[in-house]
């Protein structure tokens, strides 16, 4: 009988290997084969030594969970890799809809870690103290009128907004008609923090808002947090108040 | 003059020692003073040896924020412990709220951690691979007319929904109401995960159903995530599908 393998489904975190869990550097050294996007993988390359490493382009999420899977059912032990947390707009959704569609009894561990927003609004300060939606605005796999009226629901509930995704080199109207949305809900003030690259080379944090928020570099690499009508900035620092009273 | 301290203010994650960033545990090996809520302050032990170590009682952040502040202009590096990341529903917002009315130019650092959600969505599958809003059910310093209009907005938007301090010994009226506006939007038989302690001791997993939701334990230790219209559970694994054409 064939020795089975296992699937990890891990999140690097945000980049810095001091923000990344120790499970996650323990699953990568049990690791036989390592599965991810190029960019993660110069990430982790200190782990690599020893390792099969197959990097891959964006948008072969399903081909890198078939060959995954496959992997695992030849015994191996494969690390399928996300930045983040891989539950968050990772690799986790994908590869359990790919294991159940193939009816494979593969164990598989999601091995959780800081998403992108959680650095972001360390760099920034507390801007998420409140009520929050995060809300991508990738139209490849969802509908835009969806992602609008998402966007304008989390408006109307005074939500702190965290978008991941905003901007793509082909996809550049999005983050306009959010802006324009949510200016039918916040003053233009409204407090905004731009982060690219959080905790990793190439960091770039910036304080604006809602209504100039355009002017600054936003791309696929960036969070952007919207405040709620309660968020103050006060020397560069992004904070929603929770009312202690103070 | 005197040397200035710092503050760190720290998340420890969700409890085990695994998901716990090495930023954190580093900030606490170089602390003079730790700082936080008994039950968190059991959760790192290992790390406390020669310490001086201050717990007290829940409600009393602002005392906890102005000692940790007190003890840094004294010269004191000091670490403030919030379980999960400190930048949602932890002590990030607190201390620069008063660190701000003090006009104390203490260096503070903000260090994030795998929040109660992420480590949640693993244990259960991936049910956040989709937009979702995070809501606390806790009423001491958010009006309940706003939380339940933030509630309906998410139930119309078909937003994944995780709930954080869903209920308390004094407060168990917000989990029903919450129930009951949500199946306004979505079929009693839409997937619920419940996780209690995730990653530590005592760990609970419930998978269960927006109507049957209240059937089950629930209390200020759970994290609750109710599934959108398409979130399906298969063999008790929770799954947002993101739409990959599977």
């Amino acid at each position: 009988m064939k020795k089975n393998g296992k699937v990890f489904v891990i999140g690097i975190g945000p980049g810095d290997e001091a923000y990344r869990a120790p499970a996650a550097t323990r699953a990568l050294m049990k690791s036989d084969t390592i599965i991810g996007y190029k960019t993660y993988i110069e990430l982790i390359e200190e782990t690599l030594e020893g390792k099969e490493v197959i990097d891959s382009g964006m948008r072969k999420e399903v081909e890198r969970c078939q060959l995954a899977l496959t992997l695992a059912e030849e015994g191996k032990v494969v690390s399928l890799v996300s930045s983040g947390d891989p539950g968050i707009y990772g690799m986790a959704g994908a590869l359990l809809q790919v294991k159940q569609q193939r009816q494979s009894d593969i164990e598989v561990e999601v091995i959780p870690g800081i998403t992108a927003v959680s650095a972001a609004a360390a760099l920034l300060g507390a801007p998420l103290m409140h009520d929050f939606a995060v809300i991508s605005l990738s139209d490849l796999l969802t509908d835009w009128e969806l992602i609008q009226k998402r966007v304008a629901l989390a408006g109307e509930g005074d939500f702190v907004i965290a978008l991941y995704n905003p901007k793509s080199k082909g996809r550049t109207i999005q983050i306009e008609e959010t802006q324009k949305i949510l200016l039918k809900y916040r003053s233009k003030e409204t407090p905004v923090g731009i982060v690219k690259n959080g905790t990793r080379q190439g960091e770039v944090v910036i304080v604006t808002t809602l209504g100039e928020m355009l002017l600054h570099p936003i791309d696929m690499l960036t969070v952007v947090i919207i405040g709620n009508s309660h968020t103050t900035m006060m020397n560069d620092v992004m904070i929603t108040p929770r009312g202690y009273g103070i």
